[in-house]
């Protein structure tokens, strides 16, 4: 019999499916072929039908879906624990917003991304949801490494210039949508900020022009006490309510944190489909609160996982965010039972991809899929003995333990090395920019 | 002039002292003469001034003092994921305490803690405090990996045999302390499980022996919510003024968890300087509750920091713990001021020395203390760039970012390679075993 061709074969692993069965194959193996999975079966089945231009030794680790992280702004890395242990109001205002001011130029951005994306390809990250200006940079800086995202320029208007900036923005939204329209990689979003720092008009606007576009809406939502009180206050709504009202709640929205809701907000959610990014240790670090996520997920609500930018985490490591997660939510509702690791996983994975609007190409390993695979090792004492491979990927492992990524069938990070790009490179340019900012900063440099 | 002759001098880092002043010196370098500390300093005057029999490039790294894990329970790294997302009853009754019963004998804790200290030297933990049984193979793991430790036999024990148990316990605990004598690395706590696992009898029978001996007392305290309310209903006490009432509680008590408490609890910690060992992770995973470190604090009370066993965690990374430490505290406050890096750093090193009597000896880097210290590599996109050295410890970091760790002048990891075992060999055993355990416990593998 004939061997089908293949590009690679990814070998010698489990292989955690995340498909609907939650199939795991302890001895298995993935074909890729044009970027895209031919075939996920045991090992000798692949063996014995595929031919592989390439092959790949997972070493017994696992070889499962990469992590999808539904909501960044990359180029804050280079903000990394410039302002930590601040009061969240001095932390923007004080910090965030003068310096993203003075230094935040398009160069800067570009750096800040290959920076992150470097960090993801190295932990795992195959899919990023990224909002924040210069996003023609992200994007570049993305398919340099060969990561996947959803890029999108963060819309902030409000009052006498929001019609100015909303056309600047819309503009800057179809160059986005023109200059990927081939990317296998990049696609857009539209990305309005927020509630409070966006016009009812300019959200509504927003969400038409999405619409007509058949783009992602993408808001951050509910984070803070101050934005939950201020709405109700000035319009009698919890901010998900006045969502609702002004009509941009629908299937395709995104929304980002919603940890201050009222009881009716997650029926609100259910009812238009909106999607959640939850950003646990985001929400910890800057005081914000603890999103209701058992309730979500208890309503059918699908929820991912963000890391939010790396100035409020501090790192883009999905791991540690699935292990917050699951920590906060079992602690929080002090009930171990309340939130499993294998949720968490459906989480940083398939949960990821609907999420994005991208369940039927990516967030499982499946015939058909594209082919963004990472694998990682288990020969290390902190994951040893293994018992649960849910319970080790969530509550064990770390990015570091990521030996190998590839996206849309490419490898762009083998055993620990980016392929793409001069990692040494980008981390000096980051630091020479850094440079810069810590003057700019006087930062506590202690 | 004549050089001083040292062992080791590590040069080319970032001097973390976490002395009274928090010095930090840039570029600085430490020396090491017999086991102890002899030179901190910019690297000019060290290199000035002492002769080095071996040099360690830190190759710009932090040089820090070595992380101290005061609640552990090592042997149950066997354990590790074999009972995840279950309620608390039937994690202890239907998995941890028929699997230690069947499978914990003393080659079982001997495996088992070597793959801890293993992991702890990888991770940078150069101290622990550990609580469970056959604790000389705990020992003798630690003295063959060459981790620093205080051990001790859990005592469990209540009704009619509880006074056999005890002259049990007390006769291993003597012969503890006679193996361990002249143990550069060992010394020896008295280590009573709980106030719900032991009488009032044994509790104070048990604290009169340690005070005579001189040896420090640790027990689980108002771990979770119905120890606290059992408690309330039999003693119209809480735990705390319980052993309060038993007069047990003084400045050589090592108190782990401490969750659950009335407002006056904390003023009796004060009051009589019980140490806390706190255990964020452990807490949030069995959906105990969060411990109200905050207030401990600003009460003035020693507070630090322990992974409790892997089964409940599910490293013993004190990385992780630090984040999760700050984050939870953070965020149970709704203020991102509320427990800053700085202060978990403390936690993990200085507090936890004076928690386990050792101020004078570990904890920080001066002339005059042991010389346990660990290298952090910083030369990664998730440390990169840098604006506040315990900011990125405790935010970015984690153990696998260790490079190198010395304990009592030894170096017993180098470039993330244990020194005195084999490594393989160590992963071989406990995997060994816990083929018997996984058959042995039906446990979920998914």
């Amino acid at each position: 019999m004939k061997k089908i061709k293949s590009d690679i074969i990814i070998e010698n692993g489990v292989v955690l499916t995340v498909d609907e069965n939650d199939t795991i194959i302890k001895k298995g193996a993935v074909a890729v072929l044009d970027g895209k999975i031919i075939g996920v079966d045991e090992e000798a089945t692949i063996k014995e039908n595929f031919s592989a231009a390439k092959k790949i030794d997972a070493k017994e680790g696992i070889i499962m879906p990469g992590l999808i992280n539904t909501h960044t702004h990359l180029a804050m890395s280079l903000l990394r624990g410039v302002a930590d242990d601040v009061s969240l109001n001095s932390w923007l205002r004080d910090y965030i917003f003068p310096l993203e001011e003075q230094f935040m130029d398009k160069t800067s951005v570009y750096a800040g991304s290959m920076l992150s994306c470097a960090e993801m390809a190295l932990s795992g990250t195959t899919t990023f949801c990224d909002m924040y200006f210069f996003e023609k940079e992200v994007g570049r800086a993305a398919e340099k490494i060969g990561i996947r995202g959803v890029i999108g320029e963060g819309i902030v208007a409000s009052g006498k210039d929001e019609e100015k900036i909303w056309q600047k923005k819309k503009e800057l939204t179809t160059e986005l949508v023109k200059k990927f329209s081939r990317s296998k990689l990049i696609s857009i979003g539209v990305k309005p900020h927020s509630p409070y720092t966006c016009s009812g008009k300019i959200l509504q606007k927003a969400k038409k022009f999405s619409k007509e576009r058949g783009l992602l809406y993408v808001v951050h939502l509910a984070e803070t006490e101050e934005e939950f009180s201020d709405f109700k206050k000035s319009e009698g709504l919890t901010p998900t309510q006045y969502l609702e009202k002004l009509g941009v709640l629908d299937g395709s929205t995104l929304a980002a944190h919603c940890v201050w809701m009222e009881d009716g907000d997650s029926d609100i959610f259910k009812k238009h489909e909106v999607k959640i990014s939850h950003c646990p240790q985001s929400n910890m670090k800057l005081g914000s609160g603890i999103a209701p996520v058992v309730k979500f997920l208890k309503k059918g609500i699908i929820v991912s996982l963000g890391t939010d930018g790396a100035a409020s985490n501090n790192t883009l490591d999905m791991f540690s965010e699935m292990k917050a997660a699951a920590l906060l939510a079992k602690v929080n509702n002090q009930d171990p039972q309340a939130f499993s690791a294998k949720e968490a996983v459906h989480m940083a994975t398939i949960k990821g991809a609907e999420a994005l609007g991208k369940k039927a190409e990516i967030g499982s390993l499946k015939v058909g899929k594209k082919a963004d695979i990472i694998i990682v090792g288990l020969d290390k004492p902190h994951l040893t003995p293994i018992y649960n491979y849910y319970s080790h990927l969530v509550y064990c492992a770390n990015g570091t333990d990521v030996e190998t990524s590839i996206v849309d069938g490419r490898v762009v990070m083998l055993n620990k090395r980016i392929k793409n790009a001069d990692l040494a490179d980008i981390m000096k340019k980051a630091n020479f920019i850094a440079t810069k900012i810590k003057k700019g900063a006087q930062a506590r440099i202690t």
